[in-house]
Parts: structure tokens; C-alpha cells; sequence
């Protein structure tokens, strides 16, 4: 039957690599013994699954395993990636439509409540197997790229530190502290009060128990809640890879929290992946792994900085640092990975890798970014003269700020 | 009768006040002998022209001296910059037609080369008065605040080409070249082939003559056309301080022109005086001295580049540098006033004493910026890992590229 009606499977598949762009690698039904690299399909029906749905459709495939490739996953995803684009530049209507989509899913408090925890509440046993020691999940700054993923990390938040110009006794919020380095890392070494918010319960947990481990409840609290409830006043604003589950339809009211907070004398930090041009996160990553979340470009993110007049001082776009920092967890995740299939099932673990390779793929083939923006409102002194002082650590003190 | 209608001047000056935000500097007509500061009006028809003439009125007065300044003009005129904002903030109707006022001025090619002659064909001769050796009309880099003009604007110049990471053999192509200090420079110090293009007819003259000089001209062209007309390939297209120039309905077509020259391939760096949040320049700068120019939020200005996939790389606010630069001009513009009155009478010397004071003024009271973008293209192998090299020149080799 299968040699019957092979020209539909050379018709189907051929309808694959078009759809993919021709990539350069081969696409072909399992068994044929072709060299690698190549992305195999178990059968017709895996293939018609993956016309029809599309990204979704070869992501779902790959997790259950009717879809694998053979040779490098990520040197294969991200020569789909870049032959994907080349193949084809959106419409104006296309792209009109995906805008759409995005205002149709806004992340009401009740939606980035159950978004959040479906991504961050899987346990943070699953997360200690592959991130750092300190289980920061955001891009590290490798100012070397030799450094270890723990060091890169650390270099990352001294890094935030130092372009906050933070200084001792000064009153930090953070929005989306994850698992609490940040805050930790702030209190602990320069000696700022820091309150941190999260609706993510296992991690508000986590970040709390580690507080009273160091003996520093007192220079820092977490709160279990959302962005938008913040209170109180505070000197400077910090927000690390919340951005993305923000959805751009709340950009505007994240202004208001941010000046409601530290109002025109202060400054902030937003750190988020980031887009060249507007475009939706791939289908598969918001309906599997990140429901909800959206990569803005900086004229999209920007404006909500623009009715507050806050001065746009620095921008960094951290990308070969993202696709660095996700081959360390991707390395990681391979070694362990038999403990999540035993504790989490195969098709789980397919998905994962799958994420991790297609987001290191992803950086690489530069279709994301990582930006740094810092701030700072109409009445701060804080303006340092030159960037010099962040590069010249940690020989030289905090970078001094010039009043202006 | 100015004793018996005295009511009418004081309820004027309180108009003119209130209009003014109420700044912490008297305001009052002459002869009353009031300690400085004071903005001190001739007459009563002088008030008037203020107040129904705005900021135009307040610059024609200053400048045929039916208005003058006691005291400190830098420190007169911030007082009253930031009295203006903290009293003042434009509705949506406001904001909407200033913007509709904007987009009528389109600096059509005609309309562009009238604006440029008028504000930079005034002669060299003026500009030499004042500027730098190189006269180099931008915002300086003082890597320490102590340097001289002259390396200041040297510094610049090394900090664009560094950023752009510029190495021997490759093509640059400059959009609004000045008097050419820049194409020389990396013409005569990166090795690199320049085209700049400029449509001041006095600039490029001079240009090709410093080009002769110096005898590179084989490697640096000077073009007397619009940014418009760029024709050939580039690895590199640079832009300092045209922008503002371009006008914000200008800005697509500035994009295609970008992509037409340097592709997916290149690179590049926009600087430019920019704001916080969307306003047209004061109406007397405008009318008096840069007839066209726009001052764009970052918000505004960066989807140029998005149709065209270019990776904001970098973004850097050298707001306190300009201020810095005004100064050191300011002060050369004051020990060469008798010149500048003899050559072009009183009213045109105080109209540019007026605009280099206020212009120092507006950056320190923060309601201009000056932005330098850098950007490359999805093919462009250019990504420095860290931004490190740029701080240690000139020590160390110009800073590596890290292919990415």
C-alpha cells in the first residue's frame, strides 16, 4: 500500500520542505537510511499533521516522537529558521492578523496567573537538573566566554547592579523576581532594600526559604503577587524577563506601575527578549511551553516609557549571550536528561529539548534578541558620564554617578 | 501714561509669568533695576509681541533687544525650561496638532536643500569662529570631562568608528557630512573608502578641499547631492546629525535608502538629537535657525529599521556630552561676538547667542537627548561580544568583531 501511493508521500513531502523553505537538510520518512543531517517522519499521517498544523504540528510530532532528526537538533532547527525566513517575508495583512491574534489573548491578572504557573510551577526540582546553582532562568553575560554558566550568571546580575548604579540604602522593586537571585544577589552585596514580586507560589516559596537561609530577611521581601499590585515607593525599578508574559497589550499600565513606583527621581532596568520587527512568538512555543508570552521590539516596548518622559540611557542587545547561556542549559538538560523522562515521561522530555535546541536555534539564526534598557526619569542625578566604570570591574568601585 | 496704566504692565507681566510656568527668575520691564536674574522686557508692546507670539515672540525680542537677560542667560533659560514643563503638560488635542502641523513641513528635496542653505551656507567663516579646528558641528565625546574641544571631538569620532567596529579596505557611505571631518577621519586613520554626501554646497567645497590637502583623495568622495541619491554598495552607512534633518515622514524612505546601500550585510550608526516623548522643537529654532528639523523619540525613529530586520545592536544617550559641547561653543561664541556683530550685525549675533545658550539649556534640563544607534543587518558577521574593547582604546587594537 505504502509502495502503492508513494507519489503522495513525495507529493506531501515536498509540500513540507516547501513550507519549510528548503532548508538545507534532508526531510524524509523514517526508515530510508539517509545520511544526517535530516528530519524523518514516522509515517504519512505524521506528515499531513505537520502540514496542517504547522509549527504546532511538527513541535507536537517531535515530543511523541513521530517526528526526529537525525545529526545536530540544533544546527538542523536553526537552518529551518533561516530558510523559513528567507523563504518568506509576512504580508502587510498577514502580519495585521497575527496583531490580532496577539490583542485577542490579553494576560488578565486571573490569565498570567494560570500562564505563570503552568510554565514556572512544574516544580523546581525539574529546574535545579539544568540551570545554574542559583537557578536563574534569564540570559547570563558571559564576559568571557569561557566563563562558567554560575559565573556568567553572577557577572549578569552584577552587571544590572552596576548599569542600576545601585547604591547602599537605596529601595529597589523588582517585577518577576523568579527565584529570587536577583533580590538576593542585590541585598546581599550592595546594600539595598529590595521588594520582589511574582505570582509563581513554588518560587515566591524557594526565594523566601533561601532569605532566611542568608539571614537577610530583613533586607529583602517577597511577595506572591502580581506586577500590577505593587505599593510602596522606591528608588529604582527592576524587572528581568518579565516583559515577555506582559503581552503588549499592557505595556501602557506596566508605565503607570513603573511611575506610580519610583515616579520622575527614579531610574529602572527592563531586560527581555526582543524582536527585529513585530512578530508573534512560533505558535508550538506559546501553546506548549510559554502560553501567553510575546517578544516585542523596542518600538513597540518603548512607548510605554515615552508619557512618563523617562530618558532612554542605554541600550544592550545581549544576543550571542542568550544562545551561549541556552547551549550551557541545553548541555545540562541532555545529562540529565533520563531523569526527566523518568519523572516527567518521554513526550514531556521530547518537548523540552525540543524548546531549548529550538531556542538556542532561534538566537543563533538571530530571529530573537535580548535587550537591556535602563532609564531614568526627568528629576534623577543619576547620569553616568561615561560606561567606562561598568567595564573596568571589578577592580574599580561601583561606577560613579555623575550628577547632572 | 505708563505711570497711569501701570495696572495693564502688571497684569501683562503676570500673564507673561504664567505663561512661563512661573520660573524662579523675576520677570519685569526695564528700568526698574531688579537684582539678576531677571528677564527684563523694553516696553509694553514688547510684552505683548511675547505673549501672543510665544516662543517666537520671546526669541525676536531677545534678539532685536526689545528683550534682554541680567544674570547668567544658560541659568536664566533652563529656570525657564523647566517652569515650562512642570507647568505644562499638552493635552492630546495639543500634541495632535503640533503633529499635524509636522507632517504639513515635509522636507521634500527642494524644500531640504532651502533649509540646509539657510542654516549652514550662512559661511564658513561664521562657523570657524566657533567651532572646533576640524569644526566638527555635533555633539563631542569627552571621555573625561576635562578634555579640549578639539580631542573631544576627536574622541567622537574614534567612538562612531570603534562602535562600528570599521577594519581596513571596507566601504563607508555617510549621509549628511558636515565640513567632512569624519569621512577624512576614517578615510586617513581606518584605511577604510569613503562616499559622503552632503547638499550644503559650502561644506562639500570645503570637504574636497581638506580631501586635496591632506591628499586622500582616493579614498574619501564628496558628493553634493541628497541622502536620497546615495547610489553603489557599502559595508557601512554612518549619519551624524542628519536626522534631525530628515523629518519624520522621511524616515521609510531613509530605511530603503540604508538597505539600498548597505543590505542584509551591513552595518550601521544613526546619531542624532532626539526626546523623551514625541514634541516639536521650540517654533523660534524652527523658524530662525533650523527651518524643517524634528527631534524623534527612539519610539518613532526605530521602525525605519524594522522593515528591514536590522538588529539594534546598541543605543547609547550622550545627553550630558552635548550639553558639555554647547558649552565649550557657547563660550568661543561669546569671545568672538564683536566679530560675529561686525560681520552680521547685532540682531543675527543675538539670535545665535540666544539659540546656543538655550540649546545648552535644553540638555540640561533634559528635554533634548542625543541618541547614537547602531544597528546591523540579519548576513552582518559584526557582533562584538562585550562592549569592553570600546573602553579600553586607545590601548588595545580596535575592538574585536565576534562572528555570530
Amino acid at each position: 500500500m505504502a509502495e502503492r501511493f508513494s507519489f503522495v508521500n513525495d507529493w506531501l513531502l515536498r509540500a513540507v520542505r516547501r513550507v519549510a523553505g528548503n532548508p538545507g537538510v534532508r526531510i524524509d520518512l523514517q526508515g530510508r537510511n539517509l545520511p544526517a543531517p535530516a528530519i524523518l517522519y514516522r509515517d504519512r499521517a505524521a506528515l499531513v499533521r505537520s502540514i496542517l498544523g504547522g509549527e504546532c504540528g511538527f513541535g507536537d510530532g517531535y515530543a511523541n516522537g513521530h517526528v526526529r532528526v537525525d545529526g545536530d537538533l540544533v544546527t538542523v532547527l536553526e537552518e529551518v529558521y533561516r530558510s523559513l525566513r528567507a523563504a518568506h517575508s509576512p504580508t502587510w495583512l498577514e502580519r495585521s492578523l497575527k496583531r490580532v491574534r496577539l490583542l485577542a489573548h490579553p494576560n488578565s491578572r486571573a490569565g498570567a496567573r494560570r500562564n505563570i504557573h503552568r510554565h514556572y510551577d512544574i516544580g523546581t526540582g525539574f529546574y535545579r537538573l539544568w540551570l545554574d546553582r542559583d537557578l536563574v532562568y534569564t540570559c547570563a553575560y558571559f564576559d568571557d566566554p569561557e566563563m562558567t554558566l554560575e559565573e556568567a550568571q553572577q557577572a549578569k546580575m552584577d552587571l544590572v547592579c552596576r548599569k542600576l548604579g545601585l547604591r547602599s540604602g537605596e529601595r529597589v522593586v523588582e517585577a518577576g523576581c523568579g527565584w529570587g537571585s536577583l533580590a538576593l544577589h542585590m541585598a546581599r552585596n550592595y546594600g539595598v532594600v529590595v521588594r520582589a514580586y511574582n505570582i509563581s507560589a513554588d518560587q515566591i516559596c524557594w526565594a523566601r526559604q533561601r532569605a532566611r537561609e542568608e539571614e537577610i530577611t530583613g533586607r529583602v521581601e517577597f511577595v506572591e503577587d502580581d506586577y500590577r499590585s505593587i505599593t510602596g515607593k522606591y528608588d529604582v525599578f527592576v524587572s528581568i524577563g518579565m516583559l515577555e508574559h506582559v503581552g503588549a497589550s499592557n505595556y501602557a499600565e506596566l508605565g503607570r506601575v513603573i511611575h506610580r513606583a519610583v515616579g520622575a527621581s527614579g531610574r529602572g532596568l527592563l531586560h527581555f527578549i526582543g524582536r527585529d520587527r513585530p512578530e508573534p512568538l512560533s505558535p508550538w512555543i506559546n501553546q506548549r511551553i510559554f502560553p501567553g508570552a510575546y517578544a516585542p521590539t523596542l518600538a513597540e516596548m518603548l512607548p510605554l516609557l515615552e508619557p512618563w518622559e523617562y530618558s532612554v540611557l542605554d541600550v544592550e542587545n545581549l544576543r550571542p549571550h542568550y544562545a551561549h547561556t541556552l547551549q550551557h542549559w541545553l548541555k545540562r538538560y541532555e545529562r540529565a536528561y533520563s531523569k526527566v523522562v523518568a519523572q516527567f515521561g518521554e513526550e514531556f522530555a521530547r518537548a523540552w529539548h525540543l524548546y531549548l535546541a529550538g531556542s538556542v536555534a532561534a538566537f543563533r539564526a538571530k530571529t530573537l534578541q535580548l535587550f537591556q534598557v535602563l532609564f531614568a526619569g526627568r528629576e534623577c542625578a543619576f547620569m553616568p558620564w561615561t560606561r567606562k566604570a561598568l567595564y573596568a570591574w571589578p577592580t574599580e568601585a561601583p561606577c560613579a554617578a555623575a550628577t547632572f
